[in-house]
């Protein structure tokens, strides 16, 4: 006899994806208050191996450190104590959610007395693709357990045992629960041709949500067949129309607006990138972009906005056409003179698709913006940075999608919901 | 001088797209009224030039009879004046339903007092690639208008001579009602390419819906960049349980229904595919599928129910494994005998998609059924030809969607639509 056993093959991707679907089928048979009772136990495996997780995150990060990775990315790697706790309370508070599961809308009673609805159930199946943040691995995992979907997670490679930790827990917690651990799966095998294999399940998993930079939501869209759910990059533009600047106290909401916009956080793909200004709105300027180069911003404008700046001792460097139509996630924005509400739209049409604001005083200009904008998000004397699931009432966000299709701006749990429809007759028969 | 004017280059694909996301930017703020006025007009069109579409067609059909296209294939291409006649009802008939434009929905005031709500807008630029129908044509560009999107249609090569015809009736109406002629534009090069070249039109078009065979949904979903709504295609179930069976006027009703199901139009995604039957349903078996077999159906059937069939003298042959999870689109059935409900619900699970139907007197088993049937269309003693726009009380349809992502089941109108959300405040910033 030889002596040692063979090692285990790992699952490949399709596998799985079958386990997955398996799994998704138990689910989406489960009343609310099973979910609930998955995800506090979720919380209490996440407090109970606070030390394993933190010490394998401290793995990660020490190997990140010796790769030499960013210090934004190590940043992004890192979990606190502080922060684990909080990802458990984030973890009761999705379980505290409405359940969308389950609704019936559309209910009626045809004239040959068959009666019709559509009932709210469970995408299914989701992929979701991320980078170095550990936490997402918890949130997307509750958010798909309280909507009753299976997930295949797959996480950044400098996240590896972390990961794992915390999928011990995840796993845990279903056993505990009797759910099958199909429901919450983690590809591990960190070649870049697994998310290829994932992206191409299109009989297994219904949904891919890509969470990270451009780079990887294109990837997603140019090889997937499964459909794909973009988001998470978008240029944001604040249109200052003259009407906001002719009381002073307009003139200093703006500036604070517009802080807020750009410096509460840069790398939100709901932050400032470029600010129109309507001409007549110039003199105003200097003291709303005073305040933006006060907290650091980097100003890149076109000659008329320069030349103000300039003129008021601001410092200002000219834009290039690359500056405009661009997420700078950084403290960075572009500035463009326009001479009308029109002309602004007309750039709008051109540059924007994520989160577009206009400040001003006269109603019909605000509607005109509300109508003719196409984006996620439109918004009137707001900050932008209220583009986001939490601010707009969602209670928890898997993604900002920025495409048309199913979601539009935040996805809650609703947005991880589809619909089936329910014909009950009497043995009725189609005329 | 030289004599002749040069030929002017055919647009591209691509131009095409800048021409209707430039006219989707008017279309998205049209009011009712005048979507409805220009819908009124293309009805005019159509009867007005009845006798150019029908000559077009004419030619269509002789072209097509020339080449040897099977009779099927005329059937769908030939429009007869009765035909064309309809169509222009069908145009008014959509002119007539609630338009979705404009809803608001979730409004709510935030504790910071922003006032935020979703907006129900135009998806935006649509591009549908269908087959040889060219009643699609027209009800596509009807339904598209009145949901204010534009769209780029691409139908089949034996209908180039219609519709052109076509095109310059909505190009004709589109014009008297001063509306930009990119709402509704006819790729018209015949070579596959300009249908992958829509495909990847990512960065302009924002959905595609292919209506046709599988072969043509496979390969969207293969090629393409832009959302894709698949459907079209999907197997039908049927599970007639012992309790369906104990009152004669059941059976009666059983056997009315499957032929519903399968003979009322077997070219339909709709129609009946495979038969499961209890085994304690099977001595109603020959009284239900005499029904069928009168009609002409060839009945493919599992041992115990070809044993069944052919002691009572019924016609029907041993069923292959790829009679089952097969859309037959023909006077085709397939029967397959189960033990219990759950194994019917297994058999759904791993060959269903479209439109499921359970046969049951036990309140139970029905919402066991339709609790854990995933279809687009789950239903209750009633015929799966139920799963129809017109049927379902959307008015009008423009696919049959099989995936699970924005649209599922029959698309009326409001799939044609998206939302954005739009907040509005008093220069309100993000705490």
């Amino acid at each position: 006899m030889n002596g040692a056993d063979p090692t285990p093959t790992p699952p490949t991707v399709r596998d799985l994806g079958v386990r997955a679907r398996q799994a998704a089928r138990t689910l989406r048979s489960l009343d609310t208050a099973q979910k609930q009772a998955a995800l506090h136990r979720l919380a209490q495996e996440l407090h109970a191996h606070a030390d394993q997780i933190l010490g394998a995150n401290a793995r990660d990060v020490q190997q990140a450190e010796a790769a030499g990775l960013p210090a934004a990315m190590l940043d992004r790697l890192r979990l606190s104590p502080a922060a684990l706790a909080a990802l458990a309370l984030d973890v009761q508070a999705v379980a505290a959610l409405p359940d969308p599961v389950g609704e019936r809308t559309a209910a009626r009673t045809l004239p040959s007395g068959v009666r019709v609805s559509q009932l709210r159930v469970p995408l299914g199946v989701l992929g979701v693709i991320y980078e170095s943040r550990p936490n997402v691995t918890v949130d997307v995992a509750a958010l798909a357990l309280m909507t009753g979907n299976a997930v295949i997670l797959r996480g950044g490679k400098e996240t590896v045992h972390t990961n794992a930790a915390l999928e011990s827990c995840i796993h845990a917690a279903l056993a505990a629960c009797g759910l099958p651990a199909g429901a919450v799966q983690v590809i591990h095998d960190p070649d870049r041709e697994r998310v290829r294999d994932l992206l191409r399940l299109d009989d297994l998993v219904d949904a891919i949500i890509p969470r990270g930079g451009a780079g990887l939501h294109r990837y997603c869209v140019e090889n997937a067949t499964v459909p794909v759910i973009v988001g998470g990059i978008g240029v944001v533009h604040v249109y200052l129309d003259e009407s906001f600047t002719r009381d002073p106290a307009d003139v200093q909401r703006a500036a604070e607006l517009l802080v807020n916009a750009k410096v509460q956080k840069p790398s939100a793909c709901n932050a400032l990138d470029t600010l129109l200004v309507h001409r007549g709105a110039l003199p105003a300027l200097p003291a709303i972009a005073g305040a933006l180069v006060r907290e650091g911003v980097d100003l890149r404008a076109d000659p008329a906005s320069l030349e103000v700046l300039h003129a008021a001792g601001l410092p200002a460097t000219p834009a290039a056409d690359t500056d405009y139509g661009q997420e700078f996630l950084a403290l960075t924005a572009s500035l463009r003179t326009v001479d009308s509400l029109e002309e602004a739209l007309d750039f709008i049409a051109a540059h924007g698709n994520h989160t577009d604001v206009i400040l001003t005083r006269d109603d019909a200009q605000a509607r005109r913006f509300v109508q003719d904008v196409d984006s996620a998000a439109v918004m009137v004397n707001a900050s932008p940075r209220f583009n986001d699931g939490g601010q707009l009432g969602l209670g928890a966000e898997v993604a900002i999608s920025t495409q048309k299709l199913h979601a539009r701006g935040p996805m809650g749990l609703r947005e991880l919901t589809t619909t089936k429809w329910v014909v009950e007759g009497d043995g009725h028969v189609r005329a």
